[in-house]
């Protein structure tokens, strides 16, 4: 008989998106002339940047003519982008990557969800409070935790993210093996400073722990003072691999294209004590379970780094941190606590209302479509996502609807 | 103490396709002068259909205007591909599938390499032999095999597929609950006849097994007795899942799209003997480690089934099953056992020499870079996979080059 990995079975509910979802599509049934203002899921609206198109036009009429036509390609990316990537959002910054040390893939999203195969089952592991729900899944679907209790998966080590602190958690006060850090962050907009993430480096390194750092949404950092990779840390290439995505940078959230960095210095473990090479691991996944991104899709990601895609892609950035930074100081002039929205297209809005409520009240008072913090964790209770990703016009609605909305 | 996988430690040597690359790269490096025909690895050849290019500018085109952009699509497919998957694919051939029973996917590799994630660790797992290696190497990392013996994966049930059996498989002799199957089959090019899969289906529903069908290769069948997808068996929608692709079909190894079909009546078990969907975790697992397929791809694929489209696929499928035929005719005038080349894109070949000795007498002798069929298993030694994927010219040369080394 077929059994199946019970430990499916532990998952809480659906998929916090496909929750948001159904509620919208309720309301919209029930009211079909309401127009709604979406600033909810993190998704980008504004054109992809001409370089990106042209050079996707060019890649595809290459695959029209045999001698130019490409079939497979290296499951890790092909070379000119590996290059490009190395070059321009490392070395250029200080940070020593090399070109094989970066794998390009489809998405962030999977390579954060897979990259938990590589290692033991019975690592303890460490996740903040608010997160991004894939962190969570994907080491619940591998059995590294108990079935939920009270919202939380007994196994998990969850780090704290709250007002107290900043929204930039403590270091664990029991041992733990694999770290989850994201900033900027999702959902909150938090960003963490140099002196704060050497802490987390330092701690890895006297615990021989792996850091996951993901860094989806460093093309927003604006302040010169943040660091833009982890590898800006002394010390951080034996103990962390870090995520980067196109999807937020050039608007690929639909196109598909990201990278995670995985240097030869990093290692992890046998249960003798072996050192393992990490990058190697990841390279027998890579090639094993996945084929490579669509050629014109990388040649799209490669037109980022020319001049006139970094200068139009830096014009998207600016849009939406015009955007945010609005939010921002709307929600702050209406009396709510706010994080994010600097360095961040999240803001973290902080209310008395408990965070599904508040999720309703916009949504039928304001026809506003925000995320509910509960939705990514305990910690996210009493707080709202609020999206930068949307025309300033439609920006500016909402927040007048909402002001309009709670002064009834 | 980050402890690994220790399972991926028992991966024997590295993948195939990295192995024969170093010995032709090798073999280059002390002949540089030689010009070398590949008829190893399964890449096609032929440039892009004119539909699918069409489709996918157009496509690019939509993402440059605010209006027509589009970000994160449905992780399962845009219900345009879903559904016109559905209809020619299956319903056109009397198979009721539907289209929320289609999972858009970048390729059948990572489909068949992650479906196994869903189902319990100590499952009982019928693998052919000769094999993709995918379907091996995946169940290893997972940790449901011990450590290789002779070249064997204990825990592993071998279907061993030999000229004794037409390279079809008879039913496995001890009970195993999850079965790979392919047809028409990567390596030997082999096919099924209806009643042959009518016996695994049978099987499967008596022992509450799961078929994995991976049918990558279904558009080369031109036998019309030969049953296309599983589907057109009776009952198989309640035990079995179909994996299809469209980098054979329509030119698309470097544009990467695919398909899995799992039927809402597949049904997996608990070890309490509840039966669950199949459909509703490979969904979990999709929206939660998947964001979908890159936009102007979907719409490529999509013209697969236009008129245009599916004339000119088939122009396509035509071209390459000429050449099957050639080399397959080659072969057997040359004296050499074969299967495959008439449905099939692989020819494989049988001959007395051990076949990474075969190989080397081929790159060396006559210029020819093919598929040793030991990589594929055990049952594979004595043979070798050519594949069709060439020009015609290229074809004639390499059989004249081969003639000529055997007449030394």
């Amino acid at each position: 008989m077929i059994h199946i990995n019970e430990n499916y079975q532990k998952l809480q509910a659906s998929y916090l998106f496909a929750n948001i979802a159904k509620r919208v599509r309720e309301y919209q049934d029930e009211n079909p002339g309401r127009e709604l203002i979406r600033m909810g899921i993190g998704d980008v609206t504004q054109p992809l940047p001409e370089a990106c198109v042209t050079a996707m036009h060019k890649a595809v009429d290459e695959l029209t003519r045999a001698e130019t036509f490409r079939g497979y390609g290296p499951e890790q990316g092909y070379d000119f982008l590996r290059e490009a990537i190395a070059k321009h959002d490392f070395q250029a910054r200080g940070a020593d990557i090399a070109a094989d040390e970066v794998f390009v893939s489809d998405g962030a999203k999977c390579d954060t969800g897979n990259i938990q195969e590589l290692f033991a089952g019975d690592i303890r592991v460490a996740i903040p409070d608010p997160v991004y729900p894939v962190y969570v899944d994907t080491n619940v679907m591998a059995g590294r935790t108990g079935a939920p209790q009270d919202g939380r998966y007994p196994g998990l080590v969850y780090l704290e993210c709250t007002p107290a602190n900043g929204y930039v958690p403590a270091l664990p006060t029991q041992p733990v093996d694999l770290i989850y850090l994201c900033f900027p962050n999702n959902p909150t907009g938090a960003t963490i400073t140099r002196a704060q993430l050497k802490t987390w480096v330092d701690y890895a390194r006297t615990n021989k722990a792996l850091i996951l750092y993901d860094a989806a949404y460093e093309a927003f950092i604006r302040d010169p003072e943040l660091p833009h990779s982890i590898y800006e840390i002394e010390g951080a290439q034996d103990v962390a691999i870090e995520f980067r995505s196109f999807s937020k940078t050039a608007g690929f959230t639909g196109v598909r294209c990201a990278y995670a960095v995985v240097p030869k210095r990093c290692m992890a473990y046998t249960t003798g004590g072996a050192a393992v090479s990490v990058r190697d691991l990841w390279s027998r996944r890579h090639t094993t379970k996945f084929n490579g991104v669509s050629y014109p899709v990388q040649r799209a990601a490669e037109a980022v780094f020319s001049p006139e895609g970094s200068r139009q892609v830096r014009g998207l950035i600016d849009h939406y941190l015009t955007n945010a930074a609005y939010v921002r100081q709307a929600f702050q002039r209406m009396g709510f606590e706010c994080v994010g929205g600097d360095n961040s297209p999240y803001i973290w809005v902080r209310s008395e209302r408990d965070s599904w409520g508040f999720f309703d009240f916009l949504l039928k008072e304001a026809g506003v479509v925000c995320t509910p913090g509960a939705g990514f964790g305990r910690c996210g209770e009493n707080h709202i996502r609020i999206s930068a990703f949307n025309s300033f016009e439609n920006v500016q609605k909402a927040m007048q609807r909402i002001a309009d909305a709670l002064k009834k």
